[in-house]
């Protein structure tokens, strides 16, 4: 069979930040730790529900990124074997055809085995043998290492994100009597505040550059470097807000066919959307569900867990458009925003908060926001070599880019030139929307 | 509406053993014991599994036989209420439409909630305030509350027979490698020695009665007792073993549609049937999955897991045919079986063994046995009366009859009258086939 | 493979009327021509259609009965053969696997060949040269010959009354302003009448026989004579009517879980059944398509188009049941009541007609009666012989038998004994009901 | 509800030929008329046949593209009204939602009116009535009809090459036997001689215009002209032809899942592609179905009926892969190809055909070209006002563009700028591919 051409970005290499043993072995805790912790009040039962298809269960969750080590670190680097790494080697392994035969993916929910415990000893042992095998590696190796070992960190963190949707849906199948909260008592939200009012700010179009100028660690769909040619364009200052998506509701928007793409009004048919996935009208009050439980719905926050189509139909209501992925990008990097300010996973609310900023507002945490852009390879793709080249590029068909990150993403794992992409249906992630003209 | 008539048939009164508050309270204790014992070594991610639709998750199982207490006997007969009655009654209630809404059938397996410490106390509470209500009891209330109390441990009974076939199918979906056995170092099977020669006894034809006739409890579904003409039949003198089971494989009965019911082909193609269920050949030797792990296939024992047409087109290939469940019973009763020597829960064995006696061998316990017939009312049949009216009545369409009980029933819950019934193409019960002519 | 029985019942042999070459095929001509004059006013574009699985296409319904006597006369008989006989051999075999591969059947709406004009040619062809086989045949031959060609013309007619259901169908695909009328100015019907109140005539028990005891040309599912036991019961002397059946849809039939069998309650669900099919309410008038186009409810009128679980929810709305099998054949053979006076086909009303008799009415033509009976094989059952032997027992898993013929059926194909089925939620075919208790 | 703005593109009034009344009328008599006599040769049976959601048959082909004549433009011009209008009106809207109730799209095939002979009743009256309308316009009114009018007669320049696939895949359904050709002796195609060798020709990459640049009449989606950046790139300089295919195959490419997308990986797998549709192996031989029937596969021929994600896979699988709508678009325009020499539907082949020429080869005709770009909005996209905006607007999800035409497209329908659009999984189309690096 003629092969793809393999070759490793070689700006990858470059941008590493060169840790020592300590440094990795340090980060390395730092990210495996969240895991457990941001598990730790969880019942055994609830850690084996599986609600859908895209929605694993959180022992599986915790498994699979230490059975990333396994395959991708300890074997290729000869660290330490143990009999439970054969014996949950199939059930573990997501998508890597390169990796061998795996457990069907919707199947993850039917599996009794390994308990939590099991899988806590097997996070252990994992943790245990990588640990050793950093703090024996040469110079030499750690370089080979440090690599393999960054891509299992975001992999991780990714994993962390996904956790915070998956819980939210988990906890959501029980009854509404029945339903636990993921965390209590979690700081208020300034509901009540009006937030900015809405504008548009405009950019001047022309030949840019994009992707991983920030020459930050990346994944290998920030790459290469390339030009893009964009006309002027206008987007909002900030996201559009609970209250203003009830408008769209209120003007019978999920009824007008004439707003929705095809596809779009399929959805809505067939799964009767009214309104964003957690939106319950009680008494004739709304109110959503949160990791915090049933709350009343605040009008000042940005609108959260609509599909791209939800997010293009509100647009079209509007007359206007979603942004692209380089409009967005291109915004956030001749505004010079950071990351620094935004409503991320250590704000603590793992939920999105109203703005009162005046400049270019809410572009990190929050909220993922929905593009318009395909999630295609940028112009000269390469992807990872070796058996994690599955990890993107097999995915790139029909599904739509979302950028900037949200209140439950890590706010050391999200950058600005991050892609992130889902089916355009996906509502259970914490996406939202922002305009552009 | 016009309302059906609801008389309560008169005989059900009649056959009550007529219990004190002390015998009758030592019967449900014991009962209720039973369905702890049971999935007492279960781990808590075991008992959150559904693997389809009609195999429910153990903490369901256990939950369920606890509310129908509280809605058939606390609340009736005013008994103490606590608060998770009212919590959990809406994902406890099977399919009683009498009794209120409920959860879907279907989504018991994505419930997170109650855990099984909730579970096990709710059982804890439910059984104190029933003791303390019959206990209580005046002479006058008991002899209302015998008969429900007596329908619920016998419906308790049925979830425990039900439990062990469903655990034997959760611990299936694992993985070979990951699957836990139920119970290890079950009593050894008498697989190597040959079991009695198959024969047929001739029984002659005539107008019978069938039913309850001997009077003891049973379900409204054996009532009333009736005339039916038999013509003279003859029936094997015992079950059809794997073995025999095999030549009609090796013979291509499942590849030979001419040998199935049209309805029966349709499964064996849509779902890829080769084998009963839990068959698998490995290294060209056939073993079973049993609820002490995968065992090599013993050719005489009774052949079990295989649904009616499977059955059907078994006796199809021998030119031969099942028996009605009128000439089961007949034959059962005028040779004088009971159910003393059946192959049941008590033995341990938890699976179908080999006879080697001589008469008309293993009509209970063991399997239990496809009949030709469909499920139908008696004529004159009543069902309950009130709530319980739905126990039998909606689900008499498209059911097939099986007879005698099987090693998971309990001995006492089973009699010459029962009758229990499954759709066509069920296969996780233990159920297998004794030909007639 | 071990070989079933395959024994011709004997006394199908001795109730064949013993036709000369003449009679027989004067029969044949007379049965053929039927089948060509019912479709004589259809442009060819109305006989591709095929609306669902079970409901054929008109060029179909004449081609197949053709192929019939192609493979079972004209073959085995050494008649003459002719290319077209093997190039539409495929598309014309309906289910029988002993004569060869077939066309799935959901296909043959899709099939632009042959066309009509092909069709009629293939029929020609097959009557010259089955008559002249028959008209060169010596009496041995004749007396081989006369079952397998009344088997030939028996098929034909279930298959033209199978016609009037399916072009019923047919035509109702099209939007309301597009539906053509099947035949024009129908004899006007007597709804304004009110027709013979209702009551229940009593039968006494007792142990009867069954089948074909009027030993005319049968199905060999109608054999053999056989006993069976009936206690008392009691019939309704005319059919339910549509007036009827108004009072229990206003009184929330369709609405009412616990007046459903399960299967039936889930049928009403997903189709979202609130009325018989046909039914539409315009302008606060109830009107219904018959084959004369859209016609105003004729209260009087003999309810149509109802499946088994919407005639046993009426049932049990009432409080009563529906007859079984034995017990509608013993009421109508004890009453002495012959086919003579049903509204069959010959009446040209093509739709059921109110009654004003005062006897046991409308036991024969106007509609199919649903039965409780499943259709099961009689004891002692045996198929017809060689390649048609599949022609009824594979059928025989959960179907419900009807009884006694309906306004499209021809009167001399219907007799006491005639067993009809149908699954139990079809509702295109002139299916009706009346009660017992 | 806020109304998107509707501003019609003015570019493409400017483009207008500025055809006076004659020529107006000549030119929709020309296009009108291809219509009638690509069906000249069909059997009414023929036209009813729809396969599957996206084919429908020719009665609705025929009918639909009068329709569009109909309520676009004698409605709103006051030209003269029939009968027949308002009855066809229902099944003929496809998707204008703005234009009222419509038959859903697959329940065309199930209609049995309009038959032919109304459809070409209704055609005939239909351009009567426009003839008229045309002829007595004032100068005024034609400058506002004609763009509606050339609308109309673009519209069903695409309905006549749908007509050419669905007509394939009609004829197709029927069994080997019974498969009639549409077209006898077509032309011989070159089969045996050996195609030009395969190269890549290399296009400096910068920022250049797309879109309608040749300023002919175009469809909104080809506009507005807009920059693009392009990196330097290659492009085989013919298509990939039916050899070069079955090494792909011969490789176990359809068996490859580390080659094919993921969703292309489960069509594959869900539908056993093995290879391109209307392949069919007969003894050992590799044959295709053709509009003229069953052929030989030409080696040299451009391979054809494959989806997108069979073109990406074998692109994969070569290592390289599928351009650009951009690249596909510069690459014709810089090396200035015209329509002029392609293989369109005026060559009579209805087949690709292999090339010997030496440059950039069978840009035009043959087969329309999978690019690996999703159809989206040009960057400032204003889509047709009025009714006729649904026409492209939504459906630009999900959907890869094609380019270049087929064998089956009109020479005069297809220009540079040209861009049509399939799901990725479609086959049924005359769809082909050409590398890029």
């Amino acid at each position: 069979m003629a092969s793809k051409k393999k070759l490793e970005p070689a700006i990858i290499q470059k941008i590493m930040a060169n840790h020592n043993n300590n440094e990795l072995l340090s980060r390395y805790n730092s990210v495996r730790q969240a895991s457990v912790s941001m598990c730790a009040s969880l019942e055994p039962e609830t850690c084996r529900i599986q609600p859908s298809l895209e929605i694993s269960p959180p022992w599986w969750n915790l498994a699979h990124t230490s059975w990333f080590f396994v395959r991708n670190v300890l074997e290729p680097f000869k660290g330490a074997a143990e009999s439970h790494d054969a014996l949950f080697d199939y059930v573990l392994n997501s998508y890597y055809v390169a990796l061998g035969p795996r457990l069907e993916q919707g199947r993850r929910g039917l599996m009794t085995r390994p308990t939590m415990k099991e899988v806590y000893a097997y996070r252990q042992s994992v943790d245990k043998r990588v640990e050793a095998l950093l703090m024996a590696a040469e110079p030499e190796t750690i370089k080979k290492l440090e690599p393999i070992i960054l891509i299992g960190l975001q992999h991780e963190q990714q994993h962390q994100e996904l956790f915070y949707s998956e819980i939210k849906n988990i906890l959501y199948q029980n009854p509404p009597n029945l339903r636990p909260v993921y965390k209590k008592n979690i700081k208020p939200k300034s509901n009540q505040n009006k937030s900015t009012e809405t504008r548009f700010i405009a950019f001047s179009g022309g030949l840019y550059e994009f992707g991983n100028l920030e020459q930050r660690w990346c994944w290998d769909n920030e790459l290469p470097i390339h030009k893009f040619y964009l006309n002027d364009f206008a987007m909002q200052n900030r996201l559009v807000t609970n209250g203003e998506y009830l408008e769209f509701m209120q003007d019978g928007g999920y009824k007008t066919q004439l707003l929705w793409l095809n596809n779009g009004w399929n959805h809505v048919q067939q799964n009767n959307w009214t309104a964003p996935l957690y939106w319950e009208k009680i008494d004739s009050e709304w109110q959503i569900w949160t990791l915090s439980g049933m709350e009343k719905l605040g009008l000042q926050d940005p609108v959260c867990h609509i599909s791209f189509y939800e997010a293009e139909a509100y647009a079209s209501w509007k007359g206007l458009r979603l942004p692209s992925e380089q409009e967005w990008e291109h915004a956030a990097r001749s505004s010079g925003i950071t990351t620094k300010t935004g409503n991320f996973l250590n704000s603590g609310y793992l939920h999105p908060v109203a703005t009162h900023g005046n400049g270019l507002e809410q572009m990190f945490g929050d909220v993922w926001e929905w593009t318009n852009s395909y999630y295609e390879p940028y112009p000269g793709y390469q992807p990872f070599s070796g058996k994690l080249r599955e990890y993107n590029e097999k995915f790139m068909d029909n599904q739509r880019v979302i950028r900037g990150g949200s209140c439950v993403s890590e706010m050391d794992h999200i950058r600005l030139s991050y892609r992130n992409f889902w089916k355009p249906e996906t509502r259970f992630q914490f996406t939202g929307v922002r305009l552009a003209k």
